[in-house]
């Protein structure tokens, strides 16, 4: 053992045990009371919890799209990640039009490596489906890339229709990959931005307008109908209300294999957020938008009793000034999406302090299930014996109020501006070293490595 | 008064009464007991039921579709259809790709004209959505076609995408119309017919393997959706199972203004029948398929409590030899359609025979329901002071074994062959004129008139 | 003939059309254009709709129930009933505890007999079920008593229990019965009663605190079991909320033959007005209590789709002074119930003027559908050859502002003080006899016959 | 550590890793690589999985009902218990009618004391509910019995009404109880059995007939719906099909705190078991009964997709001969219930096998979910550091033919002769003595604890 983290209570998706933590070469190697080890760098952890390090499987980092590249590359996001206790991302790897997989999957490399401070795998993000992109799927999952990206919205974008669907559906089935799915009527959202433009109603609310619940739960029942027809698994990403959790549950009911993800802004945002002042409801301008505040507590309630199976950040973020400013006089022109890969672990952390989720609950949501769903696991997503030693140390009594000078993400704002908040990760390992101490990135950029990930089990 | 009915009992879709029928001008005028006019024209329906003339919504007549055209023109079908009962139907009327609306109706009455033997009115399909057809179908609710039919199937045919329905449904809803769909995910049925075919799965049954419940419900559940989206009126043609009827009631639960017609052949046949030796089961592949056996109780169920308004007959012909044929050795290329023009009241009709449904129930369906909901009442579709005296004798003692030869169709079988059936129209009258009797046409082609129907209410 | 309405639109549940209306010993002889006979007392209907009357299926006059009774008695209550439109009630006679239903129906008979104004029929209800009751159940029916009523709530009072609703049901199953159930979990409103009187919360809003959504639906959910469980009909009274309707259409998807009415109140009153000044809430103090405002919508729309199949008035009265007061203090002491016998017709149809529901639809609510369900029709209901001339000649145009002193109940108060209304009865026929003209009575105590009723059908 | 399990495979109901596990005074205190200790008794777990003891929450031993007493004891049992992997169960206490909870209690822990051979807790049946029992129910939380049975069927037996259950479910609400509810309606089931013994069907098959799953469905909504009035956690025992299900998924949906467990014998036996002959059908006669065959995989699905939290044994034995016997020529006579207790964790286990559930999940359905929900934890049901050293040594590739020979239970039969099973326990050790060895129990009598559990968390 190198390194011994001692005195703290070791919180798993399952267990919650007062025990020293041993590591040796990145790895743990001993759960104990009262480790010791000659010479070995002893972390104290009183009065803190230890969690694995947190798993956030949706984010956008360097990513261009039409004219705008996300804010965030991966150097910035992924030392915003760190700060806020996650140690491994997934990034969403864009096909462009005409371009092979290996093509889009290269050229994501690039972006990340060297970059990186933390490690990370790549979802495919499939625009353009030949038949010769159908066969790189087929060996996608055998090469660490197991889970495929498909939008149903953005029509004259990325969105594919249902037969790219079921096509990719199957690659998916047949060779241990796992689809994920924006599930939200691109053709009704389209329709809806053009009706409401013509009729003048250009300001941020009106997203909201254009891609109301039923846009999404439409989408959703779509997704997991085909889904069933082909017989594959499916992810459903950043779920943001009930209608669509109820065809979720509809769908499991007849024994489709479905899981969801929602995203920390859908616990915290409203539509009432996009009638922020000066345009600052831009700010709030992501896909699915911001819903009723009732819907806050259906997707706690959700997270409680296994509904919906993890939160993930969606981080793909626009600067206000410069950015989401090229929709002023038509919204449909804000660049869609905001931060949270730095606030995500502490944001579904205040479900714990209110009572609406267990701590291990919250673990499993924010770090082992992801790690499960998207092939990870066991070397990341949890602390047990042999796997990565990827710890947060969690300080429960820490308080803050949230500020964007707080934090550590590229952006010019954040949504949880002045949110007063308790519990919050101080010390954070990445294989054993320590690259967030009080809460200040100290490790090094390009220290992050890509993870290949295994297949989605049949 | 020209012409008595006297001693029959009257049933409307609400109302059954002992009661004469005086008719002048091809109206009625009046009903009561023991009337009695100089010199009329006296009928005598002792022991019969005297019942409005049957309004089928549905039917495809002469209309060509690919390689191949219905073998029903408007005489032989409407013949069939008036020794049926049936005195009014509302035929397709196909746009075709690049064709103006105008000249589709224009190409649908030379069809019609001096051919039809009943009366009959058109539902635009709208095939090809430019701007000047977006302009049309604003008029033609003013020009008495106020229903426009949509087809969510047929991929590479008349497969419309969720863009064009919008738009649709919102001249429907702001001109007076009312949109029909066919619902059932295009994508989703021609990727299942590629799939099966690349296997070698060629046979008639994998018509229904290809199409599934879930294709039905998903485009069922989507139409609704998009109707609501928009606020518009919609109507589910030939709902064929519970998981669609589940969707019709979910979206009329959430306020959704939907309605929806199931067919005949729907409430007799199942997919066995498509098993049917020397490739017979070509006979019954229509769309949507055949279903499992316990479907029909469904659909029995929902006809009686008022969840399905109407049986219409997608009277959609092709011969067995040399049109249904094209399809040996490929189930995707037999033409789909059924006879039922002819077979429609009557096999309704057994639902009350067996105590499924009352009376009146099998008049609404048949008749009222059609008739009110497409803008033919209350000129058609009831027996009532000032409307048409479209009228049917019905034997309710009279049996039939139904075979091909008692029938009067121009395609080569029927889907009921065998069947033993109780209650029977045997004389029926079009606009105060008897065109049948005893079960044998008497009237003249070119007799029936082009009606022109009202809006669809708001 | 001797009476010949002239000029003015028929309507029934069906159909509307111009035409005279004959009539001969009190009974519908003719429909026709120009109808004429020597001698006839004509009456003019110009601008009037010509509807049948009404069928009111759910009052409760004379009633006694604990230490009160009913401040309308059959004279003052039918007087109301036939100034409001209605010719025909049926009413709940209540076995007490150790009576037979002989002896309950001889009772009821004697309260009736020589004081109604219009016909009337009984319901029985069923509070004390020994085996001798259960064989008068089997009897009843072909006694002209086809309908049965149980109490799930009123614990200590009517209320039942789950084996008692088994053995009814199979009765009304096998001896063309038909079963109505007060839908609300007694203990559970009991027990809510007792804990919030505890509280001190003793105030009349108290009274839908102790009986929300839930307590409803679960009754409805459970006769909805146990109806399928035995295979017997069902008809819910007094459905308040969309939470009890989904149980009504769930049930209904899976088969089982349940119906089910809504009351005028629902349509206009929620929780707030029992908050109304002066303890005048508890003239809204009734079962189920009034629900939040949203709920009307949803029963509008259940009315209009036929998910529900009539609107009773339920009318249960009891003065403000004198016995609503009896509950100054403790909520639960207030007497359950309110007027709604004159308004009913006026109230549903409102929902004819604001577009809500058609005309047509309107007569089958308050006049065809009870009279169909109950066993009263042909003879009541619809305005037909053959059947009773009971007929309501309804100005369209007439306006009112509902009061009190515009009424003609006997109970010191109406839930519509105030409301403004157009379309009104003008005058009333009962068998072809005027006994309202210019809404005002002019008939005769004991005018009224009482119904036999038919069997319900298999 | 005095004991240390080698070169197993530990799991977790989140992890599994390759490690060693150290005990010391009964307790886990280490997991890692490569443990020793001087002098420790070494246990080798090479090709073993390593998990926690499995936690029974539902037996019934030595249980007097009605003439008949439960055939095992506390100790054969708690034997049969060790022998298949369990280390805790929680066995029904009943109170009998007059008795109070603490004699019914006091009584429980004389059957168990010097008996159990492994720790055990018990649940309270409340049969008779009277102010002082509400009393007890307040306390006795507070001294280690959180969790209330309630039966809803076994009308004049342990059956209780609605009020009960309210004050029941207050009390756990308010003092940190769980409320535990056998879910079928009492007198829906007995009323059943009189009409069919009436119609002289009396054999076993029956039983299935009277009991059909909306019997339980409708239970379960009831249960359900009490416990959101009064806002209190509910926990639904031996949910046998998807009707059941479907409430527990509608509850959850409206927010209501249900979780609920199935037996195993639900997911191996079906409705044709109890027609086996000689009248062994009664050995399958159980309650809620066993299902149709399809139910199995809804049960199998909502246990792999968290809808159902655990599985049971609901051991509850009753020799075939001179107990089963009792119901020749009544079914209802034939003692309910069936062993499990021994066949419980090999049972859920072939859904590993087969690919049902994964290796965690089976150990969280088995061991941690159960203690969690009772309030064990973390004494119980995981394998953690400072947990009780309840481990079990699990051979994946031992393979049984299931016979009555090969169990230890003392009941004469087993449902499960025959089945082949492939992954079997064969070391147990219970607070870190080895208990169980080869199969055979080499414990003492007595040697078991009894549990005071925690609190159920609001």
């Amino acid at each position: 053992m190198d390194t011994i983290i001692k005195n703290g209570l070791v919180v798993t998706a399952s267990d919650t045990f007062a025990a020293d933590v041993g590591i040796a070469g990145g790895v743990v190697v001993q759960l104990g009371q009262s480790l010791h080890a000659e010479g070995a760098h002893v972390i104290d952890a009183s009065g803190r919890y230890v969690l694995p390090g947190g798993v956030d499987p949706h984010t956008h980092l360097d990513s261009p799209s039409q004219q705008v590249v996300t804010a965030d590359d991966f150097r910035s996001g992924t030392v915003a990640a760190a700060c806020g206790g996650t140690t491994t991302i997934i990034d969403m790897c864009f096909q462009r039009h005409g371009e092979s997989l290996a093509e889009a999957l290269a050229d994501w490399h690039r972006r990340a490596a060297g970059r990186a401070v933390i490690d990370y795998g790549f979802h495919i993000v499939v625009v353009d489906l030949t038949d010769q992109v159908e066969a790189e799927l087929a060996r996608l999952p055998g090469e660490g890339i197991p889970s495929f990206k498909l939008f149903m919205a953005y029509k004259h974008g990325p969105m594919v229709d249902d037969l790219t669907m079921l096509r990719v559906l199957e690659q998916a089935r047949d060779h241990g990959g796992l689809v994920l799915v924006h599930a939200e009527n691109g053709d009704a959202a389209f329709h809806a931005q053009r009706r409401l433009l013509a009729e003048g109603k250009t300001a941020p609310r009106y997203h909201a307008v254009s891609r109301p619940p039923r846009v999404e739960a439409e989408a959703t029942a779509r997704a997991i109908a085909l889904a069933e027809l082909v017989g594959a698994p499916l992810f459903v990403v950043h779920v943001s209300c009930g209608e669509a959790l109820e065809e979720v549950l509809r769908g499991r009911a007849r024994g489709v294999h479905v899981r969801a993800e929602t995203c920390t802004h859908y616990l915290y945002t409203s539509e009432a957020d996009l009638d922020r002042p000066d345009f600052a409801g831009a700010k709030y301008v992501f896909t699915p938008p911001p819903r009723q505040p009732h819907q806050q507590a259906v997707l706690w309630n959700a997270l409680a009793d296994g509904a919906l199976q993890l939160v993930s950040s969606d981080h793909s973020v626009f600067n206000f000034h410069g950015q989401k400013e090229l929709g002023r006089g038509d919204f449909s022109k804000i660049p869609n999406g905001a931060p949270g890969i730095e606030e995500r672990l502490i944001g579904v952390y205040q479900g714990v302090q209110s009572g609406k989720i267990t701590l291990n609950r919250f673990v499993d949501l924010v770090a082992t299930a992801p790690a499960k769903l998207f092939g990870l696991y066991p070397r990341k997503g949890t602390i047990a014996i042999g796997g990565d030693a990827d710890i947060v140390l969690w300080n429960p009594a820490a308080e803050l109020t949230i500020t964007q000078a707080a934090l550590h993400h590229q952006v010019d704002y954040t949504l949880y501006e002045g949110l007063r908040v308790r519990g919050l990760p101080e010390t954070v390992l990445l294989r054993g070293q320590v690259i967030v101490e009080g809460r200040e990135f100290v490790g090094r950029a390009g220290g992050g490595q890509f993870l290949r990930r295994a297949r989605y089990p049949k």
